[in-house]
């Protein structure tokens, strides 16, 4: 945990580089803030220098929990040091929206705040989401959670008991990738008209699927340049789909990318839905009414078909950028893309959700299901890739879907029992679980989540937390037996 | 299926009558969908007289499935004839949302129908609820549908593979006890003022846990006639109990109720849902709120008591009689009614939903799922009623629970795409499915589902319909494999 901070105070230097840059005047603070944290970090580390770097299963569940927690309470620093966000209670929502990359936010005018500032708020996400591919591919497998290990077991690398050289191998491989789709997607927007500052950015909120922006009207600020926007597209794409394949396609082994189970669902999900949409918003009909003949106008067809595609993206990827208000488009829309946000991306990417393969899983689970129903006796297992999965990962994979859904209707519960509206309430518990960022009514794409009141916002932090450590690994830590006979 | 036909028009026969001594002037017409019912059934009977009597397996889900339609399509005759509800989709909604308990109505006006026609509708959940004790008790565990064999368990009778004469022993026991407590309620309510025809009426919906009222304004009719309400409380808690209990009690075997853990759960929500309610609406505050300083008025106190009541057994036990428009409550009380449509009767009983049994089933799996994380070699299995439950059951039981949810979202999807609003939708799909009655939005309990547009009404026919069999039951026959290799 030491270590941690001191790697969040480091962190937090590149972001006084960046503000002395721009100058913006909150150099010192930001800096005073990165000091703060190391020296901490490095007290932590002097105190606990004795003890021994092995964990166990159970301190497994706790460092993850409480780094997390401890990440986006240093985390606070720079916005309250700098006076951006003074109050604590926002700094730290908006901290932890940051690294579970769930992008909302309680921020009513973003424009006027320091560059310095704006930059740390999107590094934020991408810390959070290169903490995500090490926990995706290296702790949760061996933590048990749900699904996680069907992932790992594709992952060229975790077969044994603990944290295997491989396994680190892989996950430095994939940091490369994935600050390597960071660069290239900062020098595409900067090409493509993008301010470098805006560029690299907007870079490190998609690849981390997060959702800030520097704009107050978020990517739409940008919808007379779609090329820009086609560019994000493209990258959060990438950044919902596993990350080991886009490995797999740097070494040219395309036939395992396409052999894929999750990515094939994965894009067929993307595709289907952008069409969906796309028709819906070009005939500006529902589908239940015939559609009107409508003349095909090129423009018109072509920013129907740009919006659906990057308002599904931003949603199912759980990047949570905002094109357009898809709150408006029409009232089927509306649940359509409440439905969306528990689709969540790929397993081993940096989108949060259930994730598709869960999906998958649990689907495939359900067909047979109805084949035990008919032949009691016989033995009907789940396969996925080809390979049969243990009947211990599908139960771990229903109970978490379960889980998820009562912690909806929990999270929902509790957010209307502050006087939210019904939509507002299950939308926003719905977004922040899956972190999404944007949600319905109060909460919608053009609005932002400084409408709630102070536990609101505490509640939903929590959400957006479980939500990103995969819920067990958290909730793990709140039963009685945990703490017991250790 | 020809002998289900007699059955229904010999029930039809007792309409007429009460249609002759009522004096409502379609006596001919309801006398005339009689005959033509039995007319067909004897038709049915005569061709299949030589076909032997077993069935198999496969051939129950399909005799469970079209059986419940082809009652629905024979009882929209009465409506047809009578010309109470002229118009097909209607008639039929009508029907099926009686046979399945559901309660919901296309009727703008209620009281302008001809008495015997009234009876009919409530005579059609009286008929559905004797079919779902058979199912219950009987045929749904033999299909192997989620959780029902857990129940069956308990009842005292079915222990072999086939339907033995102790099961048809127990359903007649059963049958004797819904009749009883039908008669009971009539005299009580005729005792606490209501007319002898409005008793009936009632008592036929409560016991079946359907919902039709006599009045437009439901059983708010009766505000100012408590006893009536707290007489139908009564009922509506004994009809979503398990009747196997209610046998027991009179037995007297007093340890067997209060040791059965899905009834303390039951129980338990009750009493602790209309709590919670009841505050809210005394204190008119939201629970976030510091509650007002609010003088004990004892008249104030008892209306809310007894509303909150009311609500909470009309939604829990999918009974949707209405004593006030809990949509209109609160915020919160909205979200939680809302989270109440999911929760369901006891199984064993007449209520629809997921029934309370899999809720504790699906937590203590949940529960266990946490301990298997930390222990992933041990064998930690369910426990229900002091008996482990097997894993196969576990898994049914998940199944279910995901399938009902994956019924809900697409339900919901499609009532959205019929243009019909985000609250309207998934508050209609929600009550559809839990065969609840009324919803929210549009379809809340002051409005009906005559505004659905033809293809909704059929829609949320068939959600009914699989809600009230169980989901497998239904779609089992959608399923390509069903009908492969027979």
């Amino acid at each position: 945990m030491g270590l941690l901070l001191l790697c969040n105070g480091g962190f937090m230097l590149i972001a006084t580089i960046v503000s002395l840059i721009c100058d913006d005047g909150v150099t010192t603070e930001i800096m005073l803030a990165s000091l703060a944290t190391m020296f901490v970090g490095i007290v932590l580390m002097f105190l606990t220098r004795d003890h021994q770097k092995k964990i166990n299963k159970r301190e497994g569940y706790i460092v993850v929990t409480f780094g997390w927690i401890l990440m986006s309470l240093s985390g606070t620093l720079p916005y309250i040091f700098s006076g951006a966000i003074p109050n604590f209670t926002n700094a730290f929502f908006e901290t932890m929206s940051g690294y579970t990359t769930t992008g909302a936010s309680i921020l009513n005018d973003i424009e006027i705040i320091p560059k310095g500032i704006l930059f740390w708020r999107s590094l934020t996400h991408w810390i959070g989401g290169m903490g995500i591919i090490v926990l995706a591919i290296a702790i949760l497998p061996l933590l048990g959670i749900g699904g996680m290990q069907l992932f790992a077991a594709e992952a060229p690398g975790p077969n044994a008991d603990k944290l295997h050289p491989r396994i680190t191998d892989t996950a430095k491989r994939l940091w490369y990738i994935y600050v390597g789709y960071t660069a290239a997607e900062t020098v595409l927007l900067k090409l493509a008209g993008m301010s470098f500052f805006d560029a690299i950015n907007h870079s490190l909120s998609t690849l981390s699927t997060g959702g800030f922006s520097t704009k107050n009207t978020s990517v739409a600020y940008w919808n007379d340049q779609p090329l820009i926007q086609y560019i994000i597209i493209l990258f959060m794409f990438l950044a919902g789909a596993n990350f080991v394949l886009s490995y797999f396609g740097f070494k040219g082994k395309v036939q395992k990318i396409i052999k894929d189970e999750e990515f094939k669902l994965y894009s067929f999900f993307i595709v289907i839905f952008s069409l969906i949409s796309a028709a819906i918003i070009y005939y500006k009909a529902d589908v239940s009414l015939s559609l009107i003949d409508h003349p095909m106008v090129w423009g018109e067809a072509e920013s129907a078909f740009r919006h659906a595609l990057f308002q599904v993206l931003a949603v199912v990827t759980t990047t949570g950028f905002v094109s357009a208000d898809f709150t408006l488009w029409s009232p089927f829309l509306k649940v359509f893309f409440f439905g969306l946000m528990f689709l969540g991306g790929s397993a081993g990417s940096t989108a949060g959700g259930m994730k598709v393969v869960r999906h998958l899983i649990t689907i495939r689970n359900g067909v047979m299901e109805f084949k035990r129903t008919l032949h009691p006796n016989a033995i009907i297992p789940v396969r996925y890739n080809k390979k049969s999965v243990s009947k211990e990962i599908v139960f771990n994979i229903l109970a978490f879907f379960i889980l998820y859904m009562l912690a909806f209707i929990i999270g929902s519960l509790v957010l209307g029992a502050l006087g939210l509206d019904f939509e507002t309430a299950i939308g926003g518990a719905a977004s922040s679980l899956g972190n999404v960022g944007p949600a319905f009514g109060k909460l919608s794409p053009v609005n932002n989540f400084d409408v709630l009141p102070a536990f609101g916002k505490w509640w939903c932090s929590f959400l957006m937390l479980i939500g990103r450590l995969e819920l067990f690994t958290v909730l793990i830590l709140l039963t009685p037996f945990f703490w017991r006979n250790r």
